[in-house]
């Protein structure tokens, strides 16, 4: 029995008739959908000799025994967004379930290094607004007391909705124990961006994913009629706001990889008659080296300080959110440029802007790497969504590839 | 029988306390507070040899006929914004009527030209937002269909508003007949803005009052999610139009004396991990110079096109409104600035910013002129608005010598 990356195909389509509609993947975490899904996987192990959970935090394992305690993970989620894209998050699972038919059939149910799949409970967070449940439960970075204050649009709490599927909230990082003889994960995913897409490649070895600083800032400048308030008297925040705009785009260059968005703009007094008393604008930065997003995040700040002094402004600054980089193992990064050289002749390497359970794996301390396969139109969380089915069949084998040096290097460190 | 500036300033002081309250002026237009002001005011006249009536769209007059027909018009109104400031208005009314005693005792009741002293009705436009009603009016350039389509905030439409103070709005523009003998017309005002202030001079020659340019600029991109999207493939809205601030002032410099002002930002989705799809900015530019004028709103489309390839988007523009410049008379200009150097031994020329009904009577063809006196704070429209007393005193010692001077100037001409 050899492996078989059409096989993944077929079930990847079976799975979109299945759980989704004309908008696209309806697989929304803790839904009838989901668990319909669910189910989906879980009969694809069938006649495997496997070993079968959920933990307690609603992540699923499908656990495959080695002659080693040391374990294989590889990982992907198979709830979506609404109206979300087909591939996302169950390429990973089934691809996964692919390569452990492969391995059991290799080995005759006895592979080198015990080999798991794991299934994380709502990658997503489109419910709760919080991306990462299962993972961040099991990696145990889950902040408790955030998580038991999240509440739905129809204001039902976090805890009473896992309640309602079986899950006791208190207990949820009790799935911790399932990573004690964790020696490495693997994750393939969709790239979600263009980066594949524009260098006409089918798959990437990613570095890590990018640590974000995430801020609000506001400046104060003064109310003035815009008819008699000459152009040098003037306080002008939307000009100071202004200036950060292409300054953003000069600090992501100099930091190499680093990228900046300014996603919003709102103005105070907002009239087309007065000079902006007060602007906010939101800024996103994010890079894979923890050092250079301080540099990058420093020099926004000295910047807005310099622009707001200069058009007589004062500026404040408010965090709303930030996370480290999580780099990825080099080892594991090397082998999977390898798999991808095999299986494709070229392969990239490129960091994840989006956040992936991988993080919580990396930062959990389990060596760690993903790879990435072309997305079409160079987006996701949208029906259009799409992979070749040459790409889908390459990332299948690479990913196989990759699983295969993976074991070997488990094997020989232990 | 000779000027008395200070009994100018008894007679504010005397409106403040009987149409104001802690808040500021409270003569809007129309209200009873303002009839309660109108009334005031035409008690000053009582003992003069004028006649007074009120005209066909509100504004009230009162004539001291001259040796010729030919008439020299000063002209005020004495409505404000709500909670406005004290000065705003009826400084021009209630100096006019201290110049009109001067020049009535003087040439014993028939000076050589005929004066006129006229208060514009609902300057401020404060309850249908449109201002200079009554001398738009006058002007014939009142835009009836407009006007009788304007709704205040509580539904009440204008025609029917007029009604309840006896006004018929169909035949508002009969009051252009007031303007057939009209030779020169003078308004004494508050600058509402910095410019005096920060030269510390009491008093300033309006050239004229800027024309206005007033559009909306939308710039198109596409949203891309913030982690995903290298710097170099992003089609940022927010970019194209945040490089449009630092623009407007180069080009107001370019212009010399214009100003441009972006008053209001709005960004789409605008949501912190999207670059941003759709921004759209306001920009009001203004001149006084009709050519200039036409020149800063080219370079301003010049460079929003210039903008939007640069960052990979398109722009549109939308007219919002737009009034010509109204320059007023060279040779008043003159007789203003001389008439400030002998009050006060220094003048200085300046433009308007904020419209005023002397813009409509320029506009009509009327020899015109302004004079502006020194705003405390550089503000208006503002119950913390004022002036000193001194600069005050000065103001309607000024206007009276500029009320000489032009009256010699019609005499001479006729």
């Amino acid at each position: 029995m050899t492996l078989n990356p059409q096989r993944t195909i077929d079930e990847l389509k079976e799975l979109r008739e299945l759980t989704g509609n004309e908008d696209g993947a309806q697989r929304v975490a803790f839904t009838p959908r989901w668990t319909q899904a669910r189910v989906f996987l879980k009969k694809r192990f069938e006649g495997l000799p496997v070993e079968m959970h959920d933990d307690a935090a609603g992540n699923f394992w499908a656990t495959l025994r080695g002659e080693s305690d040391r374990e294989l993970l590889i990982g992907g989620h198979i709830d979506s967004v609404p109206n979300g894209g087909w591939l996302d998050g169950c390429l990973n699972t089934l691809a996964g379930v692919e390569v452990l038919r492969r391995i059991a059939a290799q080995y005759e149910g006895k592979p080198p290094v015990t080999v798991r799949v794991v299934d994380w409970a709502d990658e997503e967070g489109a419910r709760f607004g919080k991306s990462l449940f299962g993972s961040a439960a099991c990696s145990g970075n889950l902040d408790m007391e955030e998580a038991r204050g999240l509440v739905d649009r129809d204001g039902i709490k976090l805890p009473d909705a896992l309640q309602e599927v079986g899950i006791e909230f208190e207990k949820v990082k009790d799935c911790g124990q399932e990573l004690k003889n964790a020696a490495a994960y693997l994750e393939l995913h969709i790239e979600q961006g263009p980066v594949l897409l524009d260098k006409n490649l089918a798959l990437g070895a990613v570095l890590g994913t990018f640590g974000v600083e995430r801020h609000a800032i506001t400046f104060h400048g003064q109310a003035a009629h815009s008819g008699s308030t000459p152009m040098d008297r003037r306080k002008d925040a939307f000009l100071a706001a202004a200036r950060m705009s292409p300054e953003i785009y000069e600090i992501a260059k100099r930091s190499g990889m680093g990228v900046c968005t300014i996603g919003s703009c709102t103005t105070k007094p907002g009239i087309v008659t007065s000079v902006v008393a007060e602007c906010r604008i939101t800024l996103d930065q994010r890079h894979l080296d923890a050092d250079k997003l301080a540099t990058m995040h420093a020099e926004a700040q000295a910047a807005s300080e310099r622009f707001a002094k200069e058009a007589g402004c004062t500026v404040s600054w408010e965090r709303l959110w930030h996370i480290p980089p999580a780099p990825f193992d080099p080892d594991l990064v090397n082998f999977c440029d390898e798999a991808i050289l095999e299986t494709c002749g070229v392969s990239h390497r490129l960091p994840s802007g989006p956040l992936h359970d991988a993080a919580e794996m990396a930062m959990a301390g389990i060596p760690t790497v993903m790879m990435f396969t072309q997305s079409l139109h160079g987006i996701s969380h949208n029906k259009i969504e799409d992979t070749k089915e040459e790409h889908l069949r390459q990332s299948v084998e690479a990913l196989d590839r990759l699983a295969e040096k993976t074991m070997a290097w488990i094997k020989a460190k232990s």
